[in-house]
């Protein structure tokens, strides 16, 4: 794995994000997808709306480029997004060792929705020797990497679905209705449905256009918000069952017995983490999920103004601001009355 | 109370919003505002965010025009909306006829988000015989009615907000941020948050105008959606868990006890009835809420394909095709049987 570095993405195209209006994209990871060719698009593992319509959104405007592209991930696509147009191309890593694909010919690499190549989960395969002849990183996390020829890093921009619509545009490659459904689903995904901080008007008139292309506001959130199985829903319903609140901090759980008595797995316990925050005096939201025997798996959510990474970071996780997430190892009430102490207040 | 007679709205105007492009206010309507003064802006009984905003943001406009305004309602604003910017300045009836206030010089009628008096309850206060000179009726709600001397209904657009957007632009007044604030809200209101079908490319690009004008996405998505309180919570809790699913409709009820046991009334299960919606499977959702021994009033929510306005007729209530409403005298089994079976297969 050959890891270029670079300095932070160049600034005219920070500021011009940053302020909201436009989105220029560096003229180097233009001229990179349009000078080269075979593509080899990897999304971050536990892959989530953003990464999946992203890249699927960028394979396409490339392959309309007459480029040839292939896009990886280390897990297959929940089935939550596999409505998402192109989505059926994806490989797994997996998929990729076994049936021996021959991913020579895709030597310029492109990392979205994440910024370096630990968060792909690929050097932990036998893909990992595999030699890139350039890399791009196309993300909206924060980080401290310096992976990648090419960075286009802009933590301020709500979505990596974004930063890939400005590339579509820069490109001069028609939108198309897949591809605005792909963005608007990433777009969508990681603003929370337009409620998180980071819906900046220019968001909304992202969305609009990509709307006006053929994206469907109610067909995508229904898809993606609303498509629970009823056991998806009486499982929300135990979990809910679990809340405690002290000091404004919400917490609830989940354990393994209750996905047996529900039929469902870990996938379905997306967005329970930040429910409770939908109350006004609660302030931190944490969701804790029973992996083994005294081992969980945390997930804060909080308000604008109060910051969970720093006690993620505390249990060795990270993530952003108003999200994180790590791992504990501890009996469930004793761990409930850490976090209390870590985070009330 | 004069009620003056007009055909249904100008075409062009029709056409123009339902083409989802432009919104275009019949010239009558804009002359009326600019020509006239002292204007009874009224909003329909139980007030939304919709009817709140839109007649907030109208009153402001028309302030800033040099115009007087009076902004009525039978009931006060709702805890959850009291952060509307402006909307201190609403009376409701009582509060008019109780603290004898004039409302002679306010001769123009203007209904909002409503287009029939019936639905304001004026007509059953001590103000019914007052005479207006002229009356405007600005909606999209679906409508029979004839009532008024200039009508703007159009029933495709998302929300009234959308056509008083229309209107402060045609009235050439700045758009300001308490303008945009409650714009926006009532968009976010009466979309679901972009969810519903009625959520187009254009309510989406008017979002993003009112966001550059200074509308928070995330401070109005908190205020409206997000400030539960815990009791509110509770009782959430406390709904889902009388959750059945026959035939895809799902049936959730509230009793009196249950607002007794949390602190709550019934203000606080807006939003419920939807909830169950989020399944999949489910097409119809239905929320019973118990007014008296043996009596209840129903929200009926469906999916776009499903219309529940013709069984809430049945029950002599009625609404949208999505979203309805009505009363029943029974007993809880037998209106959960009968709702089955009018509204499953």
């Amino acid at each position: 794995m050959r890891s270029g570095k670079r300095d932070i993405p160049a600034k005219n195209s920070e500021v011009a994000l940053t302020d909201g209006k436009s989105g220029l994209p560096p003229q180097d990871l233009i001229d990179f997808f349009k000078n080269s060719d075979g593509f080899f698009i990897a999304i971050h593992l536990s892959p989530d709306g953003d990464a999946l319509g992203s890249a699927c959104a960028l394979g396409m405007a490339l392959e309309k480029m007459g480029k040839r592209t292939m896009l990886a991930c280390r897990d297959s696509v929940p089935q939550q997004y596999v409505f998402l147009p192109g989505s059926e191309r994806f490989l797994t890593f997996s998929d990729i060792i076994s049936r021996n694909v021959d991913i020579k010919s895709y030597k310029n690499l492109v990392l979205v929705d994440c910024n370096e190549i630990k968060r792909t989960g690929f050097e932990k395969t036998e893909l990992a020797s595999t030699k890139f002849a350039a890399s791009a990183v196309i993300d909206h996390h924060e980080s401290d990497s310096l992976f990648g020829d090419i960075r286009w890093v802009v933590p301020p921009v709500a979505a990596a679905g974004m930063l890939v619509y400005y590339i579509v545009d820069a490109l001069g490659v028609t939108m198309t209705e897949p591809i605005a459904s792909n963005l608007y689903t990433a777009l969508v995904v990681d603003t929370g449905n337009f409620r998180y901080p980071s819906t900046t008007s220019e968001v909304l008139r992202v969305a609009s256009v990509l709307a006006d292309a053929g994206a469907n506001p109610y067909n995508i959130n229904r898809a993606v918000n609303e498509s629970w199985s009823e056991g998806r829903f009486r499982l929300f319903v135990k979990v809910l069952g679990t809340l405690s609140i002290n000091d404004g901090v919400a917490i609830t759980h989940v354990t393994r017995k209750m996905f047996d008595e529900t039929g469902t797995s870990p996938d379905d316990t997306e967005n329970f983490a930040s429910f409770a925050l939908t109350m006004k005096e609660v302030k931190v939201a944490v969701f804790i999920r029973e992996v083994g025997d005294n081992h969980y798996k945390l997930s804060l959510r909080s308000v604008r103004e109060v910051n969970v990474e720093r006690v993620a970071a505390l249990y060795g996780g990270g993530g952003h601001k108003n999200a994180s997430g790590c791992v504990a190892q501890s009996d469930l009430a004793t761990l409930k009355a850490d976090l209390i102490k870590q985070l009330g207040g």
